[in-house]
């Protein structure tokens, strides 16, 4: 990226500047290709996440539309926000929105996260994908929060979301992976040629540069060291009388880890751990600061107070067992209090 | 930027390590309130000014129709594709598209660029905004070329749309100064709260350092000296036989000349003086590689033999009286060559 920044060209100019900007961004989507697994032609640049979500799922409900299939979107009560959104413009457009689990015979589009955000948990993509090849519906994958954890290059889907900045990248650059050539340009602003017409605007160069070479180093493979790190942290956490692990039933990706904790505000312990020096969440760092109880976690059943108890504790490759250790010192302290300030 | 990649954290984190890039993200937002002298929560970061355009158009229309003003549109026939492409969007939603210069008595919306991107002409906002306040139609201006090179501070528009690339800021970040609240989320991507819950996604935040620092360094009074290198140019390019000076007999801010050879055809002459390591474009680098004539040029009354013989030369802080003078030394060569080549 910094290399990139004594650069100045337009990658859609056509002088030498601009070719070698543009190379610079060809490179980068042949990085990202060979993450997702899909020919590079696939790749669409985007702003982040956020916008592969939103430019996925209407994409892909376009080119429902334009082939006929029934009206119907399957998806999770436990998703993104950045995915809730254009299902319920979906709904709004007079879609009908169903759970995944009660999914009709028939189906125009299925879009679930492959990782959720908040627990860790991983849908059976499986059993999703195979209702979709039956019934023909299109299949929207977020994994944003899946790149760099799972490989991601054997997923039958029709488009796939990921976000640099959750595999090491800069903030605000992401990119969708995605099959269908019909129904797009896929929403959103339009006004330029750029992205193969997928995609309007100048191209955020350095970002997507640093999106590339962070998609060349993630390395799936050596995850299950920060899933042990995570289960050394879970055992921990366990060991604190009245915690609950949210998801614990299901299968995860490790590495995330989602804790409640009866009798406590979530909030209180994460100002507490950040005085420590202990950086954990609520829940999506996207709805911090709303008093709202975690959706996700209202959705897997808890109550209001449950789920207000809860703090999202996030591996990552640089987390060491060291900072495990420190967190669970502190943590007993920590809980202990915030369940008195109640 | 460079500082602040070393910093990791969401800048919707309440921890530490988010606080401190929510920091520079709001001193950015500082840097950008004062290049358009309005408050801080006027400003929204965009993924640049494609989006910036879309998002204010549409936020703008949205809040005319809440207010009940008529659905009409005016604007001209010489804007950017990313100011036409949200006015088009509006006209298949049932809105009325007018010449600003045959406004009706009364409007929605006017949407216009203040500066043009291919012919550095400025528009008369004090004219379409006195026909505004009293028809009480609201203002959208694209002011992606005439950030750095016009006082923005005293515009009295609705919203104002700027690009960080165009003032020596990094590519993909762009911001909206708009003061309507209502109609808002503006339009696009949704699925977060972020910037006060007018534009969903995690922001940009090296981008968004970068624009800030342009920003503030960013200074109208010093492009004069930009503007004389352009008349240098120019009187050099009228030497040439057969030259013409398009938008030649409007108020132009100056750096920024549009040239047609009678007789040659442009991209010859932007790829002859590429090999001598001078960087020209035909229009705008967002069409490049189209072989439609400028639609600016063809809006101004060309032929479109004519618009096709057409080069833009761009001048920016850092161009010199040698380049210039290097440029005029192998013009004359370059454009006989592309005659005879036609």
């Amino acid at each position: 990226m910094v290399a990139a920044m004594s650069e100045v060209g337009n990658p859609s100019s056509i002088h030498a500047e601009g070719r070698r900007i543009r190379d610079r961004v060809e490179r980068a989507r042949n990085q990202i290709a060979a993450l997702v697994g899909r020919p590079r032609e696939q790749i669409v640049f985007t702003s982040g996440g956020t916008e592969a979500n939103w430019l996925g799922v209407m994409g892909l409900a376009a080119a429902a539309e334009a082939r006929g299939l029934p009206r119907i979107v399957a998806t999770t009560k436990l998703e993104h926000p950045s995915l809730r959104a254009p299902v319920a413009a979906l709904g709004a457009r007079g879609w009908t929105i169903v759970d995944v689990d009660a999914m009709p015979d028939e189906a125009g589009l299925i879009a679930v996260a492959l990782v959720n955000h908040e627990l860790g948990s991983i849908v059976h993509v499986d059993v999703s994908r195979a209702r979709a090849r039956a019934r023909s519906a299109l299949v929207h994958l977020d994994a944003v929060q899946a790149a760099g954890k799972l490989d991601l290059t054997a997923l039958d889907a029709d488009s796939i979301a990921i976000s640099a900045h959750k595999i090491g990248g800069p903030q605000g650059v992401g990119a969708l992976a995605i099959t269908v050539d019909d129904g797009l340009p896929v929403g959103g602003a339009d006004g330029g040629h750029q992205e193969r017409g997928r995609r309007a605007g100048t191209e955020n160069t350095l970002g997507i540069v640093g999106f590339g070479a962070a998609a060349a180093s993630a390395d799936p493979s050596t995850w299950s060291h920060v899933a042990a790190l995570g289960e050394q942290l879970e055992r921990g956490l366990l060991a604190i009388e009245g915690t609950r692990i949210h998801g614990a039933g299901r299968a995860r990706v490790g590495g995330t880890i989602n804790a409640g904790f009866a009798g406590a505000l979530g909030e209180s312990i994460v100002m507490a751990l950040d005085l420590e020096g202990i950086a954990v969440a609520t829940g999506a760092a996207c709805t911090s600061g709303s008093v709202q109880p975690s959706p996700v976690l209202l959705g897997l059943g808890l109550s209001a107070d449950e789920a207000r108890s809860a703090v999202r504790f996030s591996l990552g490759r640089t987390t060491s067992e060291v900072e495990i250790g420190e967190t669970l010192r502190v943590l007993p302290r920590v809980v202990e209090r915030a369940r008195r300030n109640r």
